[in-house]
């Protein structure tokens, strides 16, 4: 029998952050029914255990899980084996590899490992959804599937928009949200958390728990975290992700290069900061006491310190200031050697510094690539060859010592 | 080792009264190899063993199974015992009820029986899916459905239609086909044989074997048949059908009460007469050299000695001669008792010589109903209390003695 913090502190934390709660009536009923008997919420999160390199847009959803940990509620972190293993096998040309029970499980560990940042290993009880999916075989999963329409199931966006398109959609696709669905209803869920963009999914399974009689999920999402651009939605893909696994000053130095709008979001998002200390600091910045700079500093130092740890956070910080306050050079920049005759694009694209020569031709283009202090205009220059490196400093915190052999 | 007809005289036989035949050059190649390696085709139809009684026109698909038992083919009657557990849970106001496995053994048996008329027991081989579908488990089912998208779904006429009237599709309705294309796998069928109404469904099946680098099947479907009013197709519900179980007179009856122009579509759909003498026939009625009744007399006496024996065939003209050529009554009219002060609509209907009271006024409006040789002309007709009974005769072959108590 546990006890829980008044209602409403517990509301006040878990509507922090939050992109949807349906519906928040629903969520003090069941808190108070905690309260009386002392049994905590069943909050049910489910990961897809195909990509385990984790990044800060994933630690978004995780912090929701920690809310209720905090609170005293029952987490369980459900790893969706089952249609890992299956894969996805529709679109010819972007086959998802099904992956082998031994994929599955070492991906999951990953998970887990990666999520143990953010949440208490002690209080997550860790679930797969085979055990229960298995048990359903084609009986079951046809009479799943007989519990929904199809017209229902094309009220999600992209269905419509993909049939429309003439894009394909497998019919498997179909089935996901109810094995999502079957999920809760199998937990008994009482909380599903999941990112904006499965809020269809997790709807599905509130209306089946409804129709078979069950006292349905309150469903809570959170919002797809803005990645470093400020543009869109980190993504490791789209380059704008800091990965979980990243060193300490890369945490660092791509959290400083994010936009000063986007900082308060991730302040919320990403840290405990109180809001109101957070509303504060955006109000005495906007006066003009408090520079940004220092806010972001101070989120930068905290994100290093969540995944690594304060000394961690100290001395990232103290190479971030050596380096762009100073305006020096890193202690530990890389060497690089090249043959005579190759271009700078060519240079930069195979000594790391950039994904592609594209991507090289289009910072030169922006006056992002200096040599010795110089910016680069020709993306077609050729360094000579000379007894001393050249140091090549691409964006603001990638260096290179360049020796032409 | 077998040996076949030669393969034109099969094609022959096998193309009569078909609707659909996807393709003609591949089941000629089929033939052949049947030919050279003695190992003669695999030939699948599936029934759903929820609705066992059956009507004449269930014979004409049972028909073209005959025909490939004659040529020496492997004919598979395949039980859907799977799907007809789980029964159709959709559509809220008419759902079909789930079968029990002890009701599904007992409605295919029934079905066999029944079947048997037509089939060579000792030739066909009786299977049920539920022996492949249920090992196909959880992954099994959800990768199969990965296997087709819903826009190639959606070629489907009539899930097009309902979608676009918002008539209910449940998503389990989409994995039908599915299952039914396994089952063509499973197999490795060189056939499937259906119904008209079919079509898209067994073409699923052949889609899918190609796409499993499998040698397609061919697909052959038969029309649907067209009932006694020579309008609907054949149905119980619409009260257009004969039964396989109905007596030797009630098939003699309600085959010469056909229109005309049906008798040639049922003989080359309910019977073995040679094609060419039908159309000979067909000839000599049109020169006015031979009498139509005389045509539809052969077809009925054929198909009471179908589903009895030629003693009933001989029976039932006789008696229907007694009746309709010599104006009289048959020699077991039952006897139906009734109390005063009913009305003969009232009267028909609880004597079972109409289904229902409407039905009953209908006939009294279009003068069917007779008392004692003389029409009735008002349905609120109230028969008086006599000694005798009064005879009362419905339609051409309906009668019964009334006495009112």
């Amino acid at each position: 029998m546990s006890t829980f913090p008044p209602i409403e502190e517990q509301m006040a934390l878990l509507r922090r952050a939050t992109a949807d709660l349906v519906d928040e009536d629903q969520l003090r009923a069941k808190l108070a029914r905690a309260e009386e008997t002392g049994e905590p919420l069943v909050v049910k999160t489910g990961f897809d255990p195909t990509a385990p390199d984790l990044h800060l847009g994933h630690t978004v959803l995780m912090r929701k899980m920690r809310h209720f940990q905090q609170l005293g509620h029952r987490v369980i972190f459900l790893v969706g084996d089952l249609t890992a293993m299956i894969g996805d096998p529709s679109g010819r040309k972007a086959t998802r590899p099904q992956l082998s029970k031994e994929e599955v499980d070492a991906n999951a560990e990953t998970y887990k490992q990666q999520a143990f940042h953010i949440l208490d290993p002690d209080l997550t009880e860790i679930d797969s959804n085979s055990r229960w999916l298995s048990e359903l075989g084609t009986e079951g999963i046809i009479r799943l599937a007989g519990s929904y329409t199809l017209a229902r199931m094309l009220e999600r966006d992209d269905f419509r928009t993909r049939l429309a398109n003439n894009q394909p959609i497998s019919i498997h696709e179909l089935l996901y949200p109810l094995t999502q669905a079957y999920d809760s209803i199998f937990l008994e869920a009482d909380v599903e958390l999941g990112g904006h963009d499965q809020i269809f999914n997790l709807l599905v399974g509130r209306q089946l728990m409804k129709e078979r009689g069950l006292d349905p999920q309150v469903v809570i999402t959170v919002p797809l975290l803005v990645g470093t651009d400020g543009v869109e939605k980190m993504s490791k893909s789209v380059g704008n992700a800091i990965a979980l696994e990243d060193l300490p000053k890369e945490i660092y130095g791509r959290t400083m290069s994010i936009p000063d709008e986007l900082m308060w979001n991730w302040c919320i998002h990403l840290t405990e900061q109180p809001e109101a200390e957070i509303e504060s600091r955006k109000a005495a910045v906007a006066s003009g006491e408090l520079h940004p700079k220092e806010v972001k500093m101070e989120l930068a130092r905290q994100l290093v310190a969540q995944f690594h740890d304060d000394d961690a956070a100290t001395e990232a910080e103290r190479e971030f200031e050596s380096v762009f306050r100073g305006g020096g050079v890193p202690d530990d920049v890389p060497s690089h050697a090249a043959v005579q005759g190759k271009t700078i694009v060519a240079i930069i694209a195979d000594a790391g510094l950039a994904t592609s020569k594209s991507e090289a031709r289009r910072l030169i283009r922006q006056g992002g690539v200096s040599i010795d202090g110089e910016k680069v205009a020709d993306p077609f220059l050729v360094p000579d060859k000379r007894d001393e490196p050249y140091l090549v400093k691409v964006g603001k915190r990638r260096f290179a010592r360049l020796e032409i052999a």
